[in-house]
């Protein structure tokens, strides 16, 4: 069998692994998503790579596929991928302490398919732009538990030094603030994150709680309208920052809170706006026009691995 | 007569045009500085032009040298220059209101020699990896009248999509800050610029008042140890801003604040090292480590302007 198919070229399938699920795409030779999957992160580096495996192999299954058929496997990870060693640190979140290089472990246990792990914002910045038919630079801005960006200058990935580019959730917007878990105080994470909604935001409804808080907001609800807008400002605060450092040209809305959808980017650029009411200059910066936000239920994390793995990076404008 | 002289291949002039000097270089082919040279800047495209045509003329006569022997002309100026069609724009220091574009102006003024008109941090930047032997990413950290950035990233000048990138002097950092002339509230230029020192020290000494400060602070004077200190703490802010963004590996302090030199660094370090005291994460990514200063008369930005115009990028690393 061969994997040589309808769309041209070979399939890949790509994997965004966190810290509770494995999701997974397979993606045909013209990169449309042919199949999705998902499988429950076991904690730890073994648990890591099965989990994956399992994803991979069920993907291949129901297309008819074997592993080594694919072109290759990228994976987005939460945490530092040295792109030079391949060795992973920082993935507290998968419940690995030590440093591995989970690429040739993952390769060996698909009968020798080619492996790539990265970062799992660099792969959904790499996903975004190419989902939103975006070129130019890119920063994917993800709003979750935390707040840190993936990304893409000059149609290449930017890491960094020691892969602190984008960690932009630790830098402190108030020295008066509380004590973040990093040690800092008043970091922009606690106030531009999922998590600072949900500390602010007692949800009663069972949806996510961003999704509840807007929908508050939008009914009214004079609390909601003003944890809403504090969280705006700080949102807007991140993206005036993404710009005034690296001047992307868009600034995509991802994370969790990113469910929320158009009125998510509606209310960030309203703070944008205000922030700019004073400043010609911030103005002619055009902030709002640069916003986007991931559309709901298009995986970006997982395409975006699936093509990194080809060598398929949106080039830069 | 020909430009082929000792130090091998041809030789070239750089310019730093500032709103009231323009400081020129010569290069020899072999990147060594050969002569430098100053003139007044004339407000005006017309008079900026003519200004810096003198300076190359009066490197090239000393040489022996006719201006068309050049491999080029590399000019660093105060505004934003697209790249694409060489427009400069946002020149107010240099008393041009509207859009021009200097380069063939200069060009045609010194009978057809290429000329390469850049941001002038940007060519600092250039100039500063050259001069201090550091290869990898690289922020030119201008400590002046205003702080602002000059990025090499990868091996390239970034300019971002509409010349902003690098401009984290209007990055606010106190949202009860007096107004900026940007029109912002409490940017991160009023706390780290050289004109921030200006008002906050009365220098009775005739010398560079940052050389003053850094002086008197020295000699334990508690007003200028807490002017000192707290100046140091914003451009500790400033760095931690480019590193957590862009994670570059130097940041070379440069700008009429850099004449105080190492002492300059070792306030910075301090305050570097006292805002991570209580934060493993940020301690991990030792930003003490990557500061340097300009060394003093130093012209990194008419060399990094001379280098660029024979297409001489450092490569990252």
């Amino acid at each position: 069998m061969t994997a040589d198919r309808p769309g041209g070229g070979r399939w890949s399938v790509g994997l965004d692994i966190g810290g509770t699920k494995v999701l997974g795409v397979l993606l045909d030779g013209a990169a449309a998503v042919r199949a999705t999957a998902r499988g429950a992160t076991r904690p730890g580096a073994a648990g890591v790579v099965a989990a994956a495996a399992e994803v991979v192999e069920r993907l291949c299954a129901g297309a008819g596929l074997a592993p080594a058929d694919l072109a290759g496997v990228g994976a987005g990870v939460p945490g530092l991928v040295d792109p030079a060693t391949g060795r992973l640190s920082h993935a507290v979140n998968l419940g690995i302490a030590e440093e591995v290089e989970p690429a040739p472990m993952l390769a060996e246990r698909l009968g020798g398919v080619p492996v790539v792990v990265e970062n799992d914002l660099n792969v959904a910045a790499v996903g975004a732009a190419r989902e939103l038919g975006l070129s130019g630079d890119l920063a994917f801005l993800a709003l979750g538990t935390g707040v840190a960006a993936g990304l893409l200058l000059g149609g290449e990935l930017r890491r960094g030094a020691r892969g602190a580019a984008g960690e932009i959730g630790h830098i402190p917007v108030d020295h008066a603030g509380p004590v973040c878990p990093c040690g800092q105080r008043g970091c922009l994470e606690l106030y531009a994150s999922g998590a600072a909604i949900d500390a602010a935001w007692p949800n009663r409804n069972g949806r996510p709680t961003a999704v509840d808080l807007f929908a508050a907001a939008e009914n009214g609800d004079p609390t909601a309208v003003a944890v809403r807008d504090r969280f705006a400002d700080a949102v807007a605060a991140a993206v005036r920052l993404l710009v005034l450092t690296c001047d992307v040209e868009h600034v995509v809305l991802g994370g969790g809170v990113a469910e929320v959808g158009e009125p998510l980017v509606d209310a960030v650029a309203r703070s944008v706006r205000r922030q700019a009411s004073g400043s010609a200059f911030l103005r002619s910066l055009a902030l709002a026009d640069r916003l986007q936000v991931v559309p709901r239920e298009v995986p970006v994390a997982p395409i975006g691995a699936a093509l990194l793995v080809r060598g398929l990076l949106p080039t830069g404008g």
